[in-house]
């Protein structure tokens, strides 16, 4: 099955350009995610069996927990250059990047012609080509769909890398993103070779025990406020230890929470060493959380901000801020309440 | 797409015997779960398209959480038949059955003729005509064909139920079924109005808080054992009163225990009002837990399986057991530990 009979043809222009590339250093954003590294993996792979050498550079190494796509495949990492650059490469090829600064290393890769390769909304198109499909559930599906452009031929390994990218991206296949291009994508990659299973065990199933440990400590400060509409934990300095948690071990933490029926509105609390607090939310629909976090001088989106607090004093006023926030998305008001609904 | 070029045709006596019937009597297994619940209310639908009746009937009530799938579909549940039962039906259609008395019911439906769908190994054929796919990722998946085989238009709502049961019996697709036809019937399910977003919110965000919170006092229980091969967790009485919980609640719980690096074999000791403790055994690859189970009197599979003991003491003898069956599979043996390494 060929999926680009249900999506829009790679454009021309950019399979020329990578047509003339030799040499190819490829990028994605800091912090990469499955889909930046299964991104950059398969399509480092693919342009290996056509007759291309890719080289990847990342600002931020890989969780440990992709490594089994990895494989041996060099990533190198940090703020230096790889070498051989700048003049060894042809192109630069970010992946997943809607501005190059989100690299990490746009002071070094602006110096290549760059290929920009992208599905997010707002992309600024700072390519010498640009292929910004909005509609691409993930980059690893629009590899996927280049490769049939190239006419490279899709080995196991490199399916699997773009099965990991496909996954992560939409949420195992829950997200608004899991759309026929993605299941028709899916299905391609595990009849060339993916294999759902071990990606699922690498990404769900290879926990360390300090971080369900600390998932427990912190389920245990859980409390709901507003007819249980906003929901809050606290992440403890001294959970840490108890835990036998890393501090890598948080992440995931705020999903617990924001799973509870009804819950609109999610803060985790997280001291910090130097006494503040720092603040994570979440909201689903059109609760804002990025407006709360903007007045108090953090950042973020619309369902996704953070900010600091000076101590735990002020916890009470960011509950209130989400409460007020909450009533004014909602049909009905709810009874403004700093002081839990039920709680341990 | 037509998911019957890559898939073995429905058997046509099957199909046959399905359109000389006007009336049916649709069930599936004891404790419907969203596979069950998902194709029985999608085929009533179906057959409502191609002018027949269809009745659901299931020993237990299905979860509230598959409430979006059924809507407005009256099932009927216990031990008491429906009315017009037997002679208004012409056939009884259990689904995901490998023996009639996995419904629960089966005194009262062997006295009519049955149609046998199902996709379990080891089925026991017991019907007038029987349709065993061992390859179908879900019964759901295989509702999907018959709507095809009989020429039935399937709707969104349609669709949306059989999502439901193809996501749930692949464990979001995280299962080693989550085969290309499991994808493919994903694609076609969302092109026809499936919302897998929608259902993923039914899911998995629609916990109730309680349940939040005894995950949080369970997982303080949390012990390693035998180099963190072997984890235990304890449910204890109090520890619903404290969360809030119900009963139900406690679903799902030994999946974190389960998704710890390295793990091999999980318990779970649940402490009952009459004294005893029930045990739940989880384990993957070659550890069998139903050996273990079964030597006390237990049953299950061979990583899946459960049993009582009669108190809190004899827990660490189940632990020394699954220490043994964890080495019996190893490479190399780990010291036997009763106690637990780390833990709280």
């Amino acid at each position: 099955m060929n999926p680009e009979s249900r999506s829009p043809a790679v454009p021309r222009e950019f399979v020329d350009a990578l047509r003339d590339g030799r040499n190819f250093l490829l990028s994605s954003h800091a912090h990469p995610d499955g889909d930046a590294i299964g991104a950059e993996v398969a399509l480092a792979r693919l342009l290996g069996t056509v007759g291309r050498s890719a080289t990847i550079w990342n600002v931020d190494p890989a969780p440990a927990t992709y490594a089994g796509v990895i494989g041996d495949m060099a990533i190198h990492v940090g703020p230096t250059p790889p070498p051989g650059f700048p003049g060894d490469f042809d192109f630069v090829l970010p992946l997943e990047c809607p501005q190059l600064d989100r690299t990490g290393l746009e002071q070094s890769l602006g110096r290549l012609p760059i290929l920009n390769m992208d599905h997010h909304l707002g992309n600024r198109l700072y390519g010498v080509a640009n292929w910004v499909d909005t509609e691409a559930p993930a980059v690893a599906e629009m590899v996927l769909r280049l490769a049939h452009a190239l006419n490279a031929p899709i080995d196991a390994a490199t399916a699997n890398a773009l099965y990991l990218g496909l996954s992560t991206d939409t949420g195992s296949f829950r997200f608004s993103n899991a759309t026929p291009r993605a299941f028709d994508a899916a299905a391609e990659l595990v009849r060339l070779g993916a294999r759902p299973e071990q990606i699922a065990g690498w990404l769900y199933e290879s926990r360390p025990p300090g971080a369900v440990r600390l998932l427990g400590e912190v389920l245990e400060t859980l409390e709901l406020h507003c007819e249980q509409r906003i929901a809050s934990v606290r992440l403890e300095l001294d959970m840490f230890d108890r835990a036998g948690a890393a501090q890598t071990d948080s992440e995931g933490l705020i999903d617990h929470p924001r799973s509870i029926r009804g819950v609109e509105a999610v803060a985790l609390f997280r001291e910090r060493p130097v006494g503040d607090v720092k603040v994570s939310l979440r909201s689903r629909g059109r609760v804002d959380v990025g407006a709360i976090a903007s007045r108090r001088g953090g950042g973020g989106h619309r369902n996704a901000a953070g900010c600091l607090i000076g101590s735990r004093e002020d916890e009470s006023g960011v509950i209130a801020e989400l409460g007020a926030a909450v009533e004014a998305t909602a049909q009905s008001g709810c009874t403004h309440a700093t002081a839990p609904e039920g709680g341990t």
